[in-house]
């Protein structure tokens, strides 16, 4: 009889915020597996503190580069296609000898997640099963107190680590705009806002759900964003 | 001491997929407010059947018009606001006597939600809050069993309600997508799809969450959809 890998998503950082099954999965597993950077406790495991089991075994997969390597350099996707590899091993072995494992996914799992790397590979091998979350930008647009969407307004979700154009474009060309891995990017993220006649719409959203939950005008910002930030802009569409 | 009106997002349609603080609020709150159309039991009064406390007090919004005005006639927007505005008095006097409501809402709040009509018009007035919860989209993605976004894609959420050229023109044009609002604009999203020359990348995800569901591939679909259904293209991003 082989295990179950279940890649179960966190939500956008309150605890209260994951969902009932994510909950009493959590509770009840004895094989619990994050992603962290290395040296740090790491984000997912801080959320879940005081809810494993006490003979819980911590399985903490660490990335072997973050930012040291250029995401562009060939050895950045060889390091981590690695890494990857190497995890899938271990939780197949652990599956393998009848156990099942909780792999614990900040905000969605199938949403710009590391844990679908994973999940690709582990599919056929054993099963594999995904609990959805509330994703962070979810967390961001409650947090900034307005709808995000109204009526048929079109969303645009899109990473800050595109090129300054591309952003442009996509900027201008939508109603409602959610803007993710801001981080070193907030600098460019506003020349393409201000390119597209937009600066004065967007919000930016740090730690949303989180301690240290901030809300302010893109522009009143600090020049650098914390990690969990989020940019919005809100869309106007048709309303009774 | 005025009460607390507050937006409780249910999720895609399981009970489990609630968040924690929404199954909390849910079983303890004595005032439950939610829409459905008139003469059903209602899609979010159905999903937190068996959670109700026993002297829980229902308020059923029922929406005064659905289908049967079209949304660009006049009288269809002056028909909802006159329900809002209604509600809004209803939900503001009982908070007025201190009680708190939890209004139930599918999916999440502030994503394409009705409670956002309440909502806008009630703040300043009372206490009101949203408690986010996981997307529609979310759950239908998580079913396909594939992740939606992969690395920087760009993920496009559009309306089936979009003229024809201008859905064609955003299924072109990401790398990503959702539509939702099926329906019975099933027959133009497929023209759409074929136009932008992605019928065979598009999947249609029916009850996700719920009894009933089915993922197919778009092209195989039967000509009609029904209101829970939502299309994916699945991004084809950057992977290690």
């Amino acid at each position: 009889m082989s295990g179950t890998i279940r890649g179960v998503g966190l939500g956008p950082g309150a605890p209260d915020l994951m969902s009932v099954r994510a909950d009493r999965l959590i509770r009840s597993s004895r094989h619990i597996a994050f992603f962290r950077k290395a040296g740090r406790t790491g984000h997912a495991r801080t959320i879940v503190q005081g809810m494993l089991r006490d003979d819980a075994v911590e399985h903490a997969m660490e990335y072997p580069v973050t930012t040291e390597i250029a995401v562009a350099d060939p050895r950045y996707n060889a390091c981590l296609a690695a890494f990857y590899a190497q995890w899938t091993e271990k939780l197949a072995d652990l599956a393998a000898t009848g156990e099942d494992v909780v792999v614990l996914c900040e905000g969605d799992p199938f949403f710009y997640g590391s844990f679908m790397h994973l999940y690709t590979r582990l599919s056929g091998r054993v099963g594999v099963e995904v609990v959805p979350g509330i994703t962070g930008m979810s967390g961001a647009w409650t947090a900034s107190g307005a709808p995000i969407t109204w009526g048929d307004d079109v969303l645009t979700i899109a990473m800050a680590t595109l090129p300054e154009e591309e952003l442009t474009r996509r900027i201008r060309d939508t109603d409602a705009l959610v803007v993710m891995k801001i981080g070193r990017h907030l600098a460019k993220l506003r020349r393409a806002l201000a390119a597209a006649g937009r600066a004065d719409q967007a919000w930016l959203v740090e730690h949303a759900a989180m301690a240290g939950e901030r809300v302010t005008r893109l522009c009143d910002a600090p020049a650098t964003a914390p990690y969990f930030s989020i940019a919005l802009i809100h869309g106007q569409g048709r309303r009774p």
